[in-house]
């Protein structure tokens, strides 16, 4: 029996990405397609611009487009919606749907930070999922809110996760060269980017400032304590459709040799028992000398798994290295369906 | 009276630089172009493809290129000769050149590090221009060469001398994002950076981190004294014709705020006095968020200004900006010529 | 004396490109800077977002921004406006400074086909001034509305013109890969773009396909007859910032060798006597295979020349050959300035 | 029972399409990987630099490369051979491979204009496939040579052939706009084509006027008869990675109307029943205004379709349009295997 599903901002960038992810989902049916007044009423193909390489899928095209509204009839069989909602929509919107009784995953940035709500990438903190009871308790939700996070701070809490675990982290910097899709179809025109980079991404500092501290902190008591090392990034825009890179900094607590280091992050596989249907091996490493790129690499693993290349020594910190992540899949539509898939598996 | 002078490696990327820079120069008449086998005997219009965004100057279109040998009648009343030579022809020619009696100042990489070579950011350490003694007695030359650095260093280091100045410098880290001209013209395909970038070139951050350490340190009883700080380098190649940006981040030995950084490189300004024909006010800064731009503001001071931008607080380090260079201007063929300028009015 | 000038639309794309045409400027003085009224009353460094390669002219930057009201105090002292408003506002706008006594020298699409208004590029039918007499009669205006065409109309004008005169047109073919900054500054995102092209641009071929036979006909007592050729149109738009590219092929009324068709392009500088400061060559010939390319020769002629390439033998037009044109200054400022300045020396 | 196969010059660009095209093929078993003798000895993975976006096939990974030599014991049991070769290369050695026997199904141009070799597209002219006899009483050959055209060729005979089918073909007029994959990997440097575009392909526009004669004409008594039309054509190179893009204008023989032009291209599907397993519906057509593009819909029909749209009245011509085709797929390896498909299924 699949669970009934619905989008929350269903024709947008990570909207597209939401329904590809869940067509032919083998745990989850997608049966309700919200977006704002303007679209609703009409057939999805008719609602949205569509520019993802594949064609929509058949039984999407057809399908009316209903408000963003938790009492709405089409929601009413639905257990689980996907937000994909602007911050300023979901601060209202995903509230409601959680007192409605949905389980929201939602990759907006407007709950992520709140002191009882669960920012999750699945292979790093599924345990964070237990503070869904303080959330409930604190706001009398019979659904709740469960956050992704922004897709840089994906990108270096996966490859941070295994480095942590074995030698502990002391200091992480990170500059990030992001992908225009980041920024939604219309979010950086053609005049601004063609033979040229913007060195300034609005927010997106602090975000992976704070969201990487709180991924990789604990839970304890019904509070979330911050991880125990300082970060410091710079964000760039640059002419790539898809595919986040960063350059990464890391030093450890502890000694540690570039090959443990490979190591660690080429044996960190934590939920490969599961059979989660969007799950691939979170960090695949490669040795050549000039890889990651976005445009070869982003693809791999469906586009769920992190590329590392280029692990080296560094004289400052102990380890700097590469990755690349699929900004609008693993950074985004991916990372909230997976973590469903895992809450489904072992949480609810 | 001008100053006959040559280019050796004229044809390529940034002797074609060398050629706009030497334009009508006031101190520089420039009477020979040196180049490959292969090119010499042709009229400089016919051995080059020339794919500058002006038009080639008249009075060079239609010179015959000559071989680069150091005794060749076209370079007899040359007292300088600009280098744009590979490394590998320049390990060998530019010797010859500084036997003959000239004054080699060279772009090239080839001699940078050797003990005896000055590496000159007019700006930063033109002091080093002493060495050339050392040199002329290690070597027996009647000339000699001087050398400026690679380009993504002279970005670095013209931000960071100002700052050391004031401040002292503990640690450095930078993250480059380079633009394809500095690989040449043929030297990055279409297919390998349209929709992707490349974190990798090849001996870049080796150069980074050497190059800063001899220029940013001191020249004691005929030997070069690396600076007392430590350095780590990520590079990329990223999609933009022209035009180096640097995610800069700098722990100053003492304290300072940001906005007494900012002073220190807008105060920095060390040559205003010489009336150097190539010279720009060296660091010039910019207040805005999303500022620089290569496309935008990579031709400030004739491309022979230093950008700089988003100087803020980090959590880890004590500043971090970004900084954006003209590579094959003040990168490259700008840094030979300020060289030459300063050396012929102070050191001559 | 100078004639005190004003910019209708100066905030935009084309109006930035109207300041720097006016930048000491022999003839014309800027005194009046109209835009919306939510620019008004700033600053005009304020207002707009300036993203030329060149920095804003030091005394346009702080210069305070008016309304577009033929009334305001500011356009009082002013003989002519430039104007680059959208179309629909110049549909209403430019009639109420005409009337208000001002040539308007406009470069929106709104009243270029009206039978009463002339539509103008300066080399090819100044005669066309004439119909400001008929203008006035009809509407009462004291000033007068002097349209020039759409960019890619230009392009392909100014190099049809000396074909027609000498060999007559029968058949005209046009293929444009028009740059995108014709679309204004957001006008084309940067994701629709990137690795990609559109075979599309909304009313572009309409407007090359009545445009060019209004400009190469005559005026006969009062009234326009088109030019007795016909001519088909496909545009496109392709990932580049500034550059109109067309693949053109003519069919000429009498027989024509290429080498005669290359010597009328060439021989083609009907106004080159009458020292416009804003004038260069109308079209300048490349012989090599591989020219025009919009980077590399977009600014030729201060970006004021067509340049034209590859003209050679058709198997069913008389000569096929590539056009290039700086799209904002050729294609829209540029023209605009260029008719006032003929219309001032010639016609005042 | 597979038919075992060859690939020559399989570590290039349209060699690496071969590979991709012949994995898991359920007629052919991809046995022999031929390249130059610098590859050979090596395994694939070490011979070539592989740029798809999907990993190398793991069989084929390790597969030794064995020089392009006829006789040589790996091509001992293949019966065809995909030649990716250069055109001086493929000048002597596909014949070789001919007299040995085996049937050369070559993208390469040397042989394609031979008055006794077909040229076809598998939808358009198979029944050119006669000629063979011809050729093997001509040349001896056990095998034979059957060519695929150009892929800017493919890309408008497939359009042409329905128009022509039913309406007559006059007059065609063609301006391309061709990714630069088509140049093969190292073809066009980053630095030529950024921001930019080049008018010009060497050849191209020659291959285009004669191929497309050859192709849409007919075979009578062993004789190639031309076409019985008229073709001109411009060539240009734009900054696309995959994906040629046409603008096409047709004079029909016949009165046609769009719609009926439509039906004819829409309807067109003859191989339909041969269920060949590179077979995707030959034509794809698109009502949307702003279609086809190449990044969003170059993959139709796993990159075998030709995608069309903008089909329209011409002032000039019967009708223009706008054609898309993957120029490495179907315009190059998907070519080459749908010829051997069906000839493997009706001719041999």
């Amino acid at each position: 029996m699949k669970i009934n599903v619905g989008i929350l901002g269903a024709t947008g960038n990570v909207g597209q990405r939401f329904i590809q992810m869940l067509e032919n989902h083998p745990m989850f049916e997608l049966t309700a397609l919200g977006a704002s007044q303007r679209s609703a009423g009409k057939t999805y193909e008719d609602a949205c611009y569509w520019y993802q390489t594949e064609a929509i899928p058949e039984n999407i095209a057809k399908k009316v487009v209903v408000p963003t509204e938790a009492n709405h009839p089409e929601f009413e069989n639905v257990d689980i919606v996907f937000s994909a909602l602007p911050a300023n929509l979901a601060k209202t919107i995903e509230p409601e749907f959680a007192k409605a009784g949905k389980l929201v995953f939602s990759n907006a940035s407007a709950m992520r930070m709140e002191a009882d709500v669960p920012l999750i990438i699945t292979e790093v903190n599924h345990e964070h999922f237990k503070m869904l009871e303080t959330q409930r308790d604190n706001r009398g939700y019979d659904g709740g809110i469960i956050t992704n996070p922004n897709c840089s701070t994906i990108c270096s809490s996966i490859t941070l996760k295994p480095i942590m675990d074995k030698f502990g982290l002391d200091l992480v910097n990170i500059t990030t060269m992001q992908a225009i899709s980041g920024a939604g179809y219309d979010g950086v025109p053609g005049m601004a980017i063609l033979d040229n980079m913007i060195p300034y991404i609005g927010g997106e500092e602090e975000k992976m400032q704070t969201e990487n501290l709180k991924i990789l902190g604990n839970v304890e008591n019904g509070h979330f304590i911050d991880g125990n090392f300082k970060i410091g990034v710079s964000c760039n825009r640059v002419p790539v459709i898809d595919g986040h890179t960063e350059s990464v900094f890391v030093k450890t607590t502890e000694e540690a040799e570039t090959e443990e280091i490979i190591k660690a992050m080429d044996e960190f596989d934590p939920l490969k028992d599961f059979n989660l249907p969007s799950y691939a091996k979170p960090i695949v490493l490669r040795s050549e000398n000039d890889r990651p790129q976005p445009r070869l690499d982003r693809n791999t693993g469906n586009g769920m798994s992190i590329v590392v290349g280029r692990v080296r020594k560094d004289p400052i910190f102990t380890t700097k290295y590469t990755a690349l992540e699929h900004n609008t899949i693993r950074g985004a539509a991916g990372a909230s369906v997976l973590n469903a898939e895992l809450y489904v598996k072992k949480y609810l």
